[in-house]
């Protein structure tokens, strides 16, 4: 696995054809009309062998931009109802109400079970705007996490973690680096903290947009791996705030917990753009897993 | 208005009659059958002239409630549609998935328009679960905030703040205070970091239970106040995290928010119970007032 800086999309011939990069051709929808749409879910994306919560999340995130008046999202929620498996899936999208400036519509992602029967897999509730139409006022107050350069971070192998994570392709379709900080978990030696900081990109060089930052919030390995709890932590519900277009580079993302309790945790993400922008807000309820949740 | 220290619940004869306390009554439903009820919108939650959003996800938490098979909502989202107006509504509740531990709904809020024709006012998806039933296990990381007692925190009339809430009616129906810290706002000077930071207590000395703390996430001053920002917030999206059962008394309540950028602010809630349990968390994304958002 070669983890390269990622192209820079400025001159990047493939940057103007979507279906060049995986993520696009792996969120790809056929609408079949009515707001309906045929898709495959790849199993290209998976962590531990689930579908990743934050792919699903920008392929129902795409049905939206083809339905609503608005194209990008600004507050999405999905609710993780049953495991999907890599294939076909047809997703149903409703709008619920069109306004000036925000439009608010809900989609559902259905597969066929093997008992032939059909069973809801992930239901999501969008308000939708045009972020390149927001005023110019920014007063966030926030600040950028602390994390060393991209260059001096550690890609997920050089991390050790293939030991701990077998079954997770979704490290190849990734340039993602963790900063030297948040890799004891890989090495035995979690800080306990509960953060995880670092930096998101594609591994084929694809630019962030807004439909991305769904996944980004999903994308890191989960916090709870720096409390020394490495297993599955599959996701309940997951929102996602997007609150500007993010310009091109690697993302730096921070993840945390502070609420591991009672058989479930919080997990918060901050992504901030190459310019140092603020540019999405995540949280995620999800169960521990089993072992560690007393 | 006379706030006084909440009665505790052990003794209060009123305490076994959900009729009894203005919140239940506020949120009663009339079932139709088929998952359908009937409601009436109190005005009297009402802040700024607007149905307060808290007091309207309780409403449709309520209806959940009664349809899935979980008692209580153990993550919550809704999406305000349309501005309803204090009077007669219809919830329409659906089952999306059923499971041991989990299960998930949505339901919408209905009221007839002026022209006669049916508006959806909120929509709001719902993972219930029975949070009596969960693990012992707390590994909670965050540290209860530094606020002041109760008795040395102020009554919002005493913080002056009729004078920039009018048309607020919610106030009467708390007992609520706010730190001496949080108060700067209402005399014109504000601290400008963007943090409220109190007490929430129902004034007829209703106990918190996890349908409340739907309300409590929305129902203190919002955060911009203390930004210099003082008007109407309108929530777009409001999540709930309820993560425990509250204990009886008056719930500690900080509020915050970091990013307020592009005409919207997300406001994060923390609420801890009077045994120093961190039993919710809150985010929403809401619209600046016009005047601010640049």
């Amino acid at each position: 696995m070669v983890h390269s800086t990622p192209r820079a999309a400025t001159g990047d011939p493939a940057h103007a054809d979507p279906a060049a990069h995986e993520f696009d051709r792996d969120t790809a929808l056929v609408p079949r009309g009515d707001a309906t749409f045929d898709a495959v879910i790849s199993g290209g994306w998976s962590v531990l062998g689930a579908v990743n919560g934050g792919y699903l999340k920008a392929l129902l995130g795409r049905a939206l931009s083809r339905t609503l008046p608005h194209p990008h999202p600004c507050t999405a929620t999905a609710h993780y109802l049953s495991a999907p498996t890599p294939g076909p899936a047809v997703l149903r999208a409703t709008v619920l109400r069109t306004g000036r400036t925000l439009s608010t519509g809900t989609v559902s992602l259905h597969q066929t079970g093997s008992d032939g029967a059909e069973v809801e897999r992930v239901r999501m509730t969008a308000t939708h705007g045009d972020l390149a139409a927001l005023t110019d006022h920014v007063g966030t107050s926030a600040t950028p996490p602390a994390v060393a350069p991209y260059d001096r971070c550690l890609a997920l192998d050089a991390a050790g973690a293939p030991g701990a994570l077998t079954d997770t392709p979704i490290v190849e379709r990734l340039a993602s680096r963790l900063d030297p900080d948040s890799v004891g978990w890989a090495l035995g030696n979690p800080s306990g903290r509960g953060r995880m900081a670092g930096w998101f990109a594609f591994a084929d060089g694809r630019e962030p947009d807004p439909l991305s930052l769904l996944l980004v919030g999903d994308a890191m390995p989960p916090a709870a791996f720096d409390l020394g709890v490495v297993g599955w932590t599959p996701t309940v519900e997951l929102t996602t705030h997007v609150r500007a277009l993010p310009q091109p580079g690697p993302l730096c993302v921070v993840t945390a917990t502070r609420n591991p309790a009672g058989g479930f945790l919080e997990e918060d993400a901050e992504i901030w753009d190459s310019a140092g922008r603020l540019v999405a807000q995540s949280r995620q309820l999800a169960r521990m897993p089993r072992t560690a949740a007393g």
